[in-house]
């Protein structure tokens, strides 16, 4: 056997600080301020008009002002990366890195804000009320069940673009990566039984997302078992899945779901032992994506699925959000979309899968995240979507 | 006579509105995002490691976030240039000039937030619930006596510098200026009688850092004639000046106000008739500051007074705010500071004096609004300030 690596990517404290110290964001004019002239065309007196021009027509912002383009990048700091609730402070460098990848891959502008309250309620009224001053919302790290109660409040309460990214980037790519492995397998989602372990954000959309795109069957796994219709003490969006899911009507654990199935989908962190991956069906795909610590290491789950991917970058078939979200926000602001769509989600997916499938093999299902092609395909197929869903 | 010049620059709709097109601001990243290892240090996993250490300790936001280095312009949009309350939406392209003059005269980033809100305790919490992602607040265009309140409430509330231009950027500018003149004329402050005419957001602040700077007199003048004690119907913020001003006394319009006045400052685009401005004492000092028109033509100003200048570019002796705001913050920031203190604003206008004072002239009582020189020197003397005022 190859020896186990288990390192990511080694990186010093020192260059690390060394790279975010200042924040890594920068914010430019665009408009020339030279001299005398260009001043008063892009400040007053000539701003005036531009500003009467809008307060005559609202609808003029979006296209004489940035906020048409602008994604608020918003979290309350409470399910950070790995490390949990560490607050809307410690969260910041992470907002400004994510503001960075809408820029490289998307295009677009974004600035991040973190806020000061956890209250659902709190963070909807301080969005509605700087509504003015953006054109989507990326919601991030914030923890489950509130950001599902959350994010469904905002969609409601704005007339823009709003996606918690954590839920469905991540449900995108993974939906795009089971496609690539399903073209390299010769296999049929339809015939597939997918265990989801871990019922969090990713976990309930990346359910949703299979479901949608017609998977035989999802079993979903968390902390305490199958979750099946009468099991006590589910939260409403659990309950919501429960009669949606688990058709073979299986109780148990981990162990018991993972026996004969053909994909697994881990966004839990909860270690699955070998013999478990080995107790899956003939040509098994194992999705281990939880960082830094896949669910299984990848070189252990190879010894028995036929394609293995994580959420790492040392490894091969790194399921990245950075595919999906730049160019689903790019796409639907391009379209002037109110909303993002489960077709606008779809298509997103099956643009990333395009290009996978340019080069496929079984490892590379999907394409790589610095893959500059990504982007611009992801957008225009969201762009399209949204006009056929009558979003835009 | 010199034909009076009734016409600002000629500005077309069409150069205006295609400089406006998409706005007039981006963001970028100053971290590279460029390969793999790039990607991973500015973001996941290496990331981690600095959200860990803010957690730890939060005040190494400051160091390794934008945050503290980063200006919220903030507006409702109910006072906008002189278009008056035309909504936040209509607002932004003036907020969005005033970021990029912010990143021109004072390198600092700034981000718009315009409020669909004008209720003064709404906006408060809004912005204490964003506080963790900016490090000062520029309050603009936000009406009277509204400003005030807002002003007074926001320092209370926040612990980062806040600071409404409208009132302090052009009352530093409108001293500097004095000072200018002053030294021109061979005058002293303390034996002039000022007269600012209107009592909104910058008459006030005008009047309170004259006082400050020792003026021997200010005389009040809003829309119902001199602001006295006793007068009725005050509103709190007039109450509070008029035991303060107005020494000897007088009662009635602007043209007993103006009777023998030394130095006239108009902030409230009430017309001043010319018979006004010669009724003034020898050697007068005009400042007719409302744009576009101001409140007496400078050509026929000059025929009475020994110095006049107005907000507008194409005539001389141009008080413009942009010689005070980045400056300010830029110093303020810089040095740390928790708040703006009166100190702080004098010493803004000595240093934007002290580079006026290097080729000081009737029409170059100020610098121009583009002298590059002014932004470093005001930053630099505000931080000092700030440290003597024990705020930093």
């Amino acid at each position: 056997m190859t020896a186990v690596n288990d390192t990511p990517v080694q990186l010093t404290d020192d260059e690390i600080f060394t790279a975010h110290e200042g924040g890594k964001l920068a914010v430019g004019a665009t408009a020339s301020l030279a001299d005398p002239r260009a001043l008063s065309i892009a400040y007053t007196p000539g701003v005036a008009r531009v500003s009467r021009a809008i307060a005559a027509d609202p609808s003029l912002a979006d296209r004489y002002t940035w906020a048409g383009r602008l994604v608020a990048v918003v979290s309350d700091g409470t399910a950070v990366l790995g490390l949990g609730d560490i607050g809307p402070r410690a969260s910041l460098p992470v907002m400004e890195g994510k503001a960075a990848l809408f820029k490289a891959f998307g295009g677009l502008d974004s600035i991040p804000l973190v806020l000061d309250t956890t209250d659902v309620d709190e963070i909807v009224e301080t969005l509605v009320r700087l509504r003015p001053s953006f054109g989507a919302v990326n919601l991030e790290d914030v923890s489950a069940p509130r950001c599902f109660e959350l994010e469904a409040k905002l969609i409601e309460a704005l007339d823009v673009p709003v996606m918690h990214d954590d839920q469905h980037g991540t449900a995108v790519v993974t939906l795009a990566a089971l496609r690539g492995a399903n073209t390299v397998l010769g296999k049929d989602i339809a015939d597939q039984r997918v265990v989801v372990s871990g019922a969090g954000a990713a976990g309930v959309a990346i359910t949703r997302i299979l479901l949608a795109a017609g998977a035989g069957e999802v079993t979903l796994v968390d902390s305490r078992g199958i979750i099946h219709a009468g099991r006590a003490g589910l939260n409403p969006v659990k309950e919501q899945l429960a009669p949606l899911t688990n058709g073979s009507g299986l109780r148990g654990g981990l162990d018991v779901a993972l026996r004969g199935a053909d994909v697994f989908v881990g966004v839990s962190s909860a270690q699955v032992p070998e013999e478990q991956v080995a107790s899956m069906a003939a040509g098994s795909v194992v999705f281990a994506l939880s960082n830094p610590d896949p669910e299984v290491h990848p070189e252990v789950a190879a010894r028995h699925a036929a394609v293995v991917a994580t959420g790492r970058s040392d490894f091969p078939n790194q399921i990245n959000n950075v595919l999906a979200f730049p160019g689903i926000f790019r796409g639907a602001l391009d379209a002037g979309a109110r909303r993002i769509t489960e077709g606008m989600k779809l298509a997103a997916a099956g643009a990333i899968a395009a290009v996978a499938a340019e080069d496929l093999a079984v490892d590379r299902i999907v394409p790589s995240a610095l893959d500059p092609r990504v982007g611009p395909e992801v957008a225009a197929a969201v762009a399209l979507a949204a006009a056929e869903d009558g979003v835009a």
